[in-house]
């Protein structure tokens, strides 16, 4: 079977560049962030690509970073991506459009209509990434004191979900029969009052979009912790994975496949594609060439910003040339980045200076830095090992690595027949080879 | 002055016609609420038309209508507008785009956001309609047991203007440098934290996304209470007003002047523009005879189940060929359309089956019925006797009754000078003659 597996692709988009430094490198687009005509011309390029989807992350606060780092982020303020993703709808056709929202700041309503409406909008092609947000200053700006502790916040996720997807079914996919003659414009037949009570929240129902064209958007998941993998066993489509050597990909890998069959799930209804930092060149040296140019300007402030972040601590008080301690206070953030974190400065012996540098250049995730040969070697060597259903790619700058892959990685892809030549179908769902749900209530 | 005064017009769309049975017409689009093809075509047209803006109702719930009446309504089910009016801004160039979003069922840090965002978006388009929500099913899907009182409200929707408006200054209109060459993208020293500490919100800020293109986007209000005129003349720079005779409507539009004065608010800083239903014919004759077409194909039930939501009771237990009861229950529902409905009944000794016929075709709103001369007479009339600033447009079905607008009122008004004949500026604060927000931080 692995032959005829096909690799997904998936661009993970801030909108711009996860790179730190991506608008300092030369050709690059310092204003990229509310620069639209650039960001639409970015996704007509992935289209013509034939991505799978745009991949937009998100986050409900300016970081809490120092200020020595906050003045050198390019990416604190942006568009959000639920304004941004429906304009893309509109001037594009067939490329998936994953939107991330919260389910510890919103309300399960709002998040179904906006998703069922985006699906609407752009003819199914509308994905919703939950999280359930790691930053403690967005309990901040939502009126609470402190962020939720974790496995409480992967709980309410799991009922938050039952409610979205709940409502997604109010409707039948046949309840609306707009017969001009008699008047009657729905079913009332077909029309299901959810009626939620749960622990964490009530909502009556119905929801005020029709049934969305897929049925359900596509669920997609990022929690690599052990609540985060088990949520994504049990109710995600795709997950974004942080995992940066095969070996520790297929654990990851078969580790969450078997968690979706032991709920009784189809294996195959759920691709993983691992988060992947490409830079391409016209030789190895080049592409190493550009990896090393875009590190060195890298501002060290930026990377102790970054690292605070993922530690959950300001890492601007250690002594920098120093081992990072070993009494980190506990953390709410995201416990999986941040023990990757420990063990790589614990393995490699790194001071905290290097660890910040590090850190503000590549993000800890999978790189693939050669030609365009040598990287569809490595992903295809990831497919066919079972590490991976595909990859999201982050793209170093803009818009000049996003073209190279799209000019030089897809079309030898393409020839190995690892990837489409065009598409399939119309919907997100298609793309993935993903089932349309069924409606639990008719 | 009044010689130099132009109107203004807004679209007041659902996004479809405001009409019940608007879907029924001959000619009309029986699945526009999701035919985004059709939508973005009518706002095209009205932008070929100089509109100033689009303006897009909305509600939190599938209203509180019984079934006969609801299995016959095409709006309970739409786009929502916040993924509905990026998707328009991205296919149009200068068209203002109003969205209406409720500060009970939202949190003012989301809001600023998303406007925030589609103002970037737009290039400027955005404005922020601010409701309270009227129906207790909004309340039932947001984990409430009952709708909040009226006057509460209120004092909510004051606090989150405060917040909102205060998270759009979070950022200095020149905060992002962006030097390429130092690294430093914005200036420390031109972020603000709001840190609001109040009695219904807590948010730390600062604010995601830069300050918008228009500073502010434009603040629309419709309440038409004490309470609402109280919060349009404090915050309001447009007011969409439900008045249907002229000298009420000036009246109403001295009132809001009068209330923003004495705040010490430019009164020529908010434009007044009642709901207007327009039914174009080539005479007179042909426009009533389309309006008596309309209303014909109005069911009965469909009436009923409007009041129903608008006199906050269930009208349908009542004798429909008797009288409205004089003791109605109490409700949170507005106000003002309830007395409304109220004193028509008593003053045209109306049943309540006569009641319900009226409310299912015209919603009590001012209509203009008749040639594009008589309308623009009319219109002209308002203009001048300061009843009004202009006008939000409600069209009778789609796309015919939108088309005839545009081709047939809208020359006549630019004709007689009272019509832009082309787009001055590119935001809707241009095109509405409003003023740009100074940052109150910087």
């Amino acid at each position: 079977m692995s032959e005829s597996r096909m690799l997904r692709l998936g661009a993970f988009m801030r909108p711009i560049s996860i790179h730190t430094a991506a608008w300092r490198y030369p050709g690059g687009t310092p204003d990229a962030n509310f620069n639209w005509p650039l960001i639409k011309r970015l996704t007509q390029k992935l289209e013509h690509g034939k991505f799978d989807a745009f991949f937009m992350a998100d986050h409900l606060a300016v970081p809490n970073m120092p200020t020595d780092a906050l003045k050198r982020s390019a990416t604190v303020t942006s568009f959000a991506p639920m304004t941004l993703l429906p304009a893309l709808a509109a001037v594009t056709e067939r490329i998936g459009l994953i939107a991330t929202m919260s389910t510890t700041y919103n309300a399960p309503y709002h998040v179904a209509r906006l998703f069922a409406s985006l699906d609407h909008l752009s003819g199914g092609r509308a994905a919703w990434n939950i999280v359930t947000s790691t930053n403690p200053y967005e309990a901040l700006n939502f009126g609470l004191k402190e962020h939720l502790e974790h496995d409480e916040r992967y709980r309410r996720a799991r009922e938050f979900y039952d409610v979205v997807t709940g409502l997604w079914d109010s409707w039948a996919d046949d309840a609306f029969i707009r017969d001009v003659d008699s008047g009657v414009y729905s079913d009332p037949a077909k029309l299901h009052v959810l009626d939620h009570q749960g622990k964490y929240f009530s909502a009556r129902g119905p929801l005020n979009v029709a049934r969305p064209v897929q049925g359900w958007p596509v669920i997609v998941q990022a929690g690599q912790s052990d609540a985060g993998r088990q949520l994504a066993g049990e109710t995600a489509e795709m997950v974004f994975s942080g995992v940066s050597d095969i070996a520790t990909a297929q654990r990851v890998y078969a580790d969450i496949k078997a968690r979706a069959q032991a709920v009784g799930r189809n294996p195959d209804h759920i691709v993983i594609m691992p988060g992947a930092f490409v830079v391409v060149g016209d030789t190895a040296a080049e592409a190493r060439a550009k990896k090393t140019r875009l590190d060195s300007l890298v501002h060290p402030d930026s990377g102790l910003g970054t690292l605070s972040v993922q530690l959950g601590v300001d890492a601007s008080k250690f002594d920098l040339d120093g081992p990072l301690p070993d009494d980190l206070p506990p953390t709410n953030a995201s416990h999986t980045s941040r023990q990757k974190l420990v063990d790589m400065a614990r393995n490699d012996k790194l001071t905290v200076r290097q660890l910040a540098q590090y850190v503000g250049g590549a993000f800890g995730t999978l790189e693939m830095i050669g030609t365009a040969a040598m990287i569809a070697d490595q992903m295809q060597a990831w497919l066919e090992s079972r590490a991976c259903d595909g990859f999201n790619v982050m793209f170093p700058y803009l818009p000049g690595g996003l073209d190279d892959f799209v000019d030089q990685v897809v079309p030898e892809l393409q020839r190995r027949g690892l990837f489409r030549r065009d598409y399939e179908g119309t919907t997100l769902r298609e793309h993935l080879g993903l089932p349309r749900p069924a409606n639990r209530f008719f």
